[in-house]
C-alpha cells in the first residue's frame, strides 16, 4: 500500500526561506513564524499519513453506493471527516466570526496540498464546502452569512457547486434550469444538473447547493444566469433544519478515479431557493467559488505528482534490479537498486523538480490572493487572475504526466491496482478536466487575460521576472545555471505574446491556435522563476551557515535540473505558436 | 457506447501508395495486389466493427474471473474467438504446412491493428499465441512444430509467454525457477511466474506455456536460462490430449485496464517441460516471441491511438458547444460543433497525424522484416531490429498520450466510464510497460542497438533519409514543407548520436542519461520520414489525377501539421540529450 508522508520541511523552506512570509506587510503574515507554522504543517502531516492516505485506496475500492436515494460513502470516510472536524481542519482561513481560525490564504494552501495528495476524492468534499461559502461570503447577504457559515466553515454542512447540465458543461449559456420567484423572496428551481462533485453523501447534516439556473423572463444566454443556495433540508428561521428540499440525486457516475467521491447527478423539482447576488449576475458570484476552485484543482495536479513520487521514490530505493553500467553500488545483493539507473532518475528529477517548483508557485500564488484581499491590491488581484489558468492547466498537465512516469519506475507493478500507483494516475486524470477543461483554460488565459486591463497584469510579470534578473546578475552562481536560461525562457514568452498581438487582431485563430502552447510555455517560465527564487534563497542559507547543507545543495541541483532539461520546452512552445493558424484551421471538418 | 471503424483507405494508401508493395521484390508481395489487400482488410474490419469492439466494453466491465481453479472470460469472448477462428484471421501469416495462409508480415500486421483496435484485451489472446507459435517455428524441433504449430495456428490452443517473477521483471537473470532433466528429454520446472498475459482461460482445449527456467548446475544468471515448453495438457504421441499438467493459475491480477484480459499468477509444480532449443540459450528463443510482442505492442499505440481519436472526432462534430470566435458556424442550432475550436482541432491534428504517421511507421517496420525473412536480407534485419525499440517506446508513449487527449475531447464525459473514452486511456497504458518497459527499450537503443554491427545500420538509417531528401528536394512542393524540416529533425538526431559516441565511451551514464529523449527524437525523425514519403505518394497520385482529391489534400495538411507542429520536438530532446550525465546523475540516492 502506497503511503504519504507531508513535505513540511520543503513547505517550510518555501515560505520562510523563499517567501520570507513573516517580513511581508500582508496583514496576519506576520504571526506565521516558522515556529507556528512548523507545528501546524506536523499536525496537518499526520493526519493525512495517518488517517486519510489510508483511506484513500478504501475509497478507491468501494467508491460510493446510492442506495434508496442515500448515498453511503466508503468504509472510514464518516468517522475520518469526524476527526478533520475536530481538528479544526476545515476552518484554517475562514473568518473567525464564523467560527473559522482567520489564517491567510497561503496557510489554507500549504495545508490543502497535503490533504489533496493523502486523500484527493475525500479532501473535495471539504473543498467544495470551502469554495460554496466563500462565494455566500463575497455575495450573500448578512442573513445568509449568518444562516450558512458557521455550519459550513465546520463542515457540519458541506457544499456543492452546480453548473453542468448533460446538454452543457463549457457553454453555460444554453442552460435549461429553471428558477421561478415565489413573490416571497424565494424561487422554484426545477432542473437536472450533471458531475455534482459532493452532490450527496452520509457525511453532513445538510448539503447546502449553490445551483446556476435561469429566471424566466431574463436575458438570453450567459446574461440571464442567476445563482441559488438550494439547501438539501430548508433551514428554519432558528437555525434547525426543516424539510427535505425538492433535490435528489438520481445517479451516481462510474469514473475513471476519484471513486470515493459521489459524482452525483442532482435532480431539482420545484426546490426551494435563494437567490445568491444579484439576478442574472450569477457567472459573477460563481466566479468567486470557480476561481477558488481552479487554484484547488491546480494544487490537485501538485498533490497527487508529489505522492506519486514520493511511492516511486521509495521503490526505486527498495526494488533490486540489474546493475550500475559503471560499477556495481549494492555488492552484496543480487542486483543493484533501480535508482542507479539514469533513466530512473530522468523520470524521478522530472518529478521532483516539477513537484518542488509547482509548490513554491502554488504557495506565491496563495500569498498574491493574501496581498490581493487584504491590503485591498488591485495589481496583485490582476496577476493571480492572469495566473489562474496556468495554474490549473498547467499544474494539472503535468500532475498528471508526473503520475504516469511515478508509476512507469513501477513496472507492471504499476499497472496493477494492488501497489496504488494506477489510482494517482487515475485520480489525477479527472484534474485536468473540471473547473473548466484545461483547453478552456488556455483560451481564458489567451483570449481574457492577457489583454485584461490593458495588457498590464503581463507586463507586470514580465517586469517582476526582468527586475528579478537585473537584481541578482551579480552573483555567478545564479546567472548561468539559473538567470539566463530564464532570461531565454522569459524572452520565448514575450516573443509568443508579440506574436498573439501581432497576429491575433487580423486573425483570433492566429492566436487560439497557439493557446495551449502558450498557456504551458507560461507555466514553464512561473516554474523557471520560482526555481530561481529558491537557488538564491538556498544559496542565502548556505551563505549564512545554517544547517543541512545537503538540504539546500540539492535545491541547487534539482533546480539546475529543471532549467537544464524541462526550461528549454519553451522553444518548442514558441515554434508551435509562431506557426500560427493555418497548419491549425485548413483541414474541414468533414476531413478529420 | 463508442465504435470502430478500420481505416482500409488509410492502410491501402500505405501499402499500395507509399510502399508499393505489388512492385517490390519480396516474395509474395507480387500477390498484394489492391484489389486482393482491400477485400481482405474489409472483412477484417467487419468483424472488428461488428463482433470485437461492442465486446470490448463488456469485457472491461466484466473482466476475468477465477472460479475453482478455472478462469471465465467475459461474456460473448469464446463465441467471438470461434468467429475469429471460424474466419481464418488466426492464420493470416503462419505457413501454410502449418495451416496457416502464408501471407506476408505485413498483411498480419495490417489486420493486426485494427483487431487491437476493437479489442485489444481481446486480441492479446491469439496475440500471444501467435508469438509462441513464432518462436516454436524458429527454435523448435521438427516434432515439435507438427505437434504445436497446427492447433496454434488455429488458435484452437494458445500460448503464453512466462518470464517475470515477483522479484524480477527486467533483470531476469535473477530468475528462480527451476527446471530438473528427468532423464528421458523432459523436466520438470517448477517455480511462480507472474503478469501471464492469457495465462489461463476457457477459450481453448489447450494452452501452450513457454517459460524460461534455469537447470540446476547451469551458468550463473542470464546465461543460465532455458525456454521450455509447457502445455496446460500433456499432448499424447496421437496429438490427442493427456493427463493435466502441474500448472495452474493461482491469482487474476486486477488492473488498471485490459480488464478482458486474464492476467495470472501461474504456479509451476514439477510441472513437465521440454526444452526450447538449447540449453542455457532460453533468452534467444524467448527473443524471437519478445521482438514479436514488441513490434505488436508498438502496434497497440497506434490502435488504442486511433480508436480514442475516431471517437473524438465523432464527438468533437456532433457535441455544441460555444460559437466559433470569427463567425457562426451552426447558425440554425444553439452552438457550434465543438470541431470549430481551434484547440480541439489541435488536439485532433496531434491524434491524426501520429496515427497515420505511426500506421506508415508500422507497416513499413513490417516490410523489414519480410524482407529479412523472404529475402534473407541482414540489412533489413539489422535495421528492424534498431527499429524495434523505437516502435516499442515511441508508438506507446505517444498512443497513450493521444488517448488522453482524445479523452480530454469529451470533457466531463470522457471521465466517466459510460462514455468509453476512460477505457481506451486505461488500456494503452500497459503498452508502455510490458514487453519491456519503455525506459528498457530506450536502454536497448541506446546501450546495444546503436552500435551493432558497428553502427552499421544507424548509418544505414541516415543514409537512407539522406538519399530520400536529395532525390525528391527538385520538387518545391516537398523541400520547404516536408524535406527541410526532416533535414533538420535528421541532423538532430545525427547530432546525438555523435554526443553519444563522443561522451558515451568516457561515462556510458552520459549517453543513458539521454536515452529516453533519443528513442523519442529518434521515433519523430521515422514519423517525419514516413510523412515525406506520404506527402510524395499523395502529390503524385494527385499528379496522375486519381479521384479522390480530398483525400490526398488532407494527407498534405495532416503531414504539414506534423512537420510544422510536432516534428520540432526533436530539438528539445538534443537539448536534453546534449546536456549529458550531470544533471541526472549529480544527486546521492538518499537525496531524492
Amino acid at each position: 500500500m502506497p503511503s504519504y508522508t507531508a513535505p513540511v520541511k520543503d513547505t517550510q523552506f518555501v515560505l520562510h526561506d523563499v517567501l520570507a512570509v513573516t517580513a511581508s506587510d500582508i496583514p496576519g503574515y506576520a504571526d506565521l513564524e516558522a515556529d507556528f507554522t512548523g507545528p501546524v504543517l506536523e499536525e496537518a502531516g499526520k493526519i493525512c499519513s495517518e488517517v486519510l492516505s489510508p483511506l484513500n485506496p478504501v475509497g478507491d475500492r468501494e467508491g460510493c453506493r446510492l442506495e434508496n436515494g442515500v448515498v453511503r460513502t466508503p468504509t472510514g470516510f464518516k468517522d475520518a471527516f469526524d476527526r478533520v472536524r475536530d481538528g479544526g481542519w476545515t476552518a484554517l482561513d475562514m473568518p473567525e466570526e464564523f467560527g473559522g481560525q482567520g489564517l491567510p490564504h497561503v496557510m489554507g494552501t500549504a495545508v490543502g496540498e497535503y490533504f489533496s495528495a493523502a486523500n484527493q476524492a475525500f479532501t473535495m468534499y471539504q473543498g467544495l464546502t470551502h469554495g460554496a461559502a466563500s462565494a455566500i461570503l463575497a455575495h450573500g447577504t448578512q442573513a445568509q452569512k449568518d444562516t450558512y457559515l458557521p455550519k459550513m466553515t465546520s463542515c457540519d454542512w458541506t457544499g456543492t457547486m452546480n453548473l453542468t447540465e448533460p446538454h452543457c458543461g463549457t457553454d453555460l449559456g444554453l442552460m435549461r434550469t429553471r428558477a421561478v420567484p415565489q413573490g416571497d423572496g424565494s424561487y422554484h428551481v426545477t432542473g437536472q444538473k450533471i458531475f455534482i462533485s459532493a452532490g450527496e453523501h452520509d457525511m453532513a447534516d445538510n448539503i447546502i447547493h449553490l445551483v446556476l439556473a435561469k429566471i424566466p423572463g431574463g436575458p438570453e444566454g450567459i446574461k440571464g444566469v442567476s445563482l441559488f443556495i438550494v439547501p438539501k433540508f430548508i433551514v428554519n428561521a432558528d437555525g434547525s433544519l426543516g424539510a427535505r428540499n425538492g433535490v435528489s440525486c438520481g445517479k451516481i457516475e462510474e469514473k475513471m478515479g476519484i471513486h470515493g467521491n459521489s459524482t452525483c447527478v442532482m435532480n431539482y423539482d420545484d426546490a426551494v431557493g435563494y437567490l445568491l447576488g444579484e439576478e442574472h449576475k450569477g457567472m459573477r458570484a460563481m466566479f468567486t467559488m470557480m476561481n477558488e476552485a481552479r487554484l484547488g484543482v491546480g494544487m490537485q495536479g501538485l498533490a497527487q505528482a508529489d505522492v506519486a513520487y514520493q511511492n516511486a521514490v521509495a521503490y526505486a530505493k527498495d526494488r533490486l534490479q540489474g546493475r550500475d553500467v559503471t560499477g556495481t553500488k549494492n555488492p552484496n545483493g543480487p542486483a543493484d537498486p533501480l535508482i542507479v539507473h539514469p533513466d530512473i532518475r530522468r523520470a524521478l528529477l522530472d518529478q521532483k523538480s516539477f513537484v518542488e517548483g509547482a509548490r513554491a508557485f502554488m504557495l506565491w500564488g496563495a500569498s498574491l490572493i493574501d496581498r490581493a484581499q487584504r491590503n485591498d491590491d488591485a495589481a496583485a488581484d490582476g496577476l493571480i487572475s492572469l495566473m489562474t489558468p496556468v495554474i490549473k492547466g498547467f499544474l494539472t498537465d503535468e500532475g498528471y504526466d508526473m503520475t504516469v512516469r511515478a508509476q512507469q519506475v513501477y513496472g507492471g507493478h504499476g499497472y496493477i491496482e494492488e501497489w496504488g500507483m494506477s489510482q494517482f494516475t487515475r485520480d489525477a486524470r479527472i484534474a485536468m478536466i473540471y473547473e473548466g477543461a484545461n483547453g478552456v483554460q488556455a483560451l481564458d488565459l489567451v483570449g481574457r487575460k492577457l489583454a485584461q486591463d490593458g495588457g498590464r497584469h503581463v507586463m507586470a510579470f514580465f517586469e517582476m521576472v526582468k527586475t528579478f534578473i537585473k537584481d541578482n546578475e551579480d552573483d555567478a552562481r545564479l546567472k548561468k545555471d539559473f538567470l539566463d536560461p530564464l532570461k531565454a525562457a522569459s524572452k520565448d514568452l514575450q516573443t509568443a505574446g508579440m506574436f498573439f498581438m501581432q497576429n491575433g487582431m487580423k486573425n483570433p485563430n492566429a492566436a487560439l491556435s497557439g493557446s495551449y502552447d502558450f498557456m504551458h510555455l507560461f507555466g514553464h517560465v512561473c516554474l523557471g522563476l520560482m526555481w530561481a527564487r529558491m537557488a538564491k534563497a538556498a544559496l542565502a542559507a548556505l551563505d549564512a551557515g545554517k544547517p543541512d547543507v545537503a538540504f539546500y545543495e540539492t535545491k541547487l541541483a534539482t533546480g539546475r535540473y529543471y532549467m537544464t532539461r524541462r526550461l528549454p520546452a519553451t522553444a518548442l512552445h514558441l515554434a508551435r505558436i509562431n506557426s500560427g493558424a493555418a497548419p491549425v484551421m485548413t483541414l474541414e471538418a468533414a476531413n478529420f
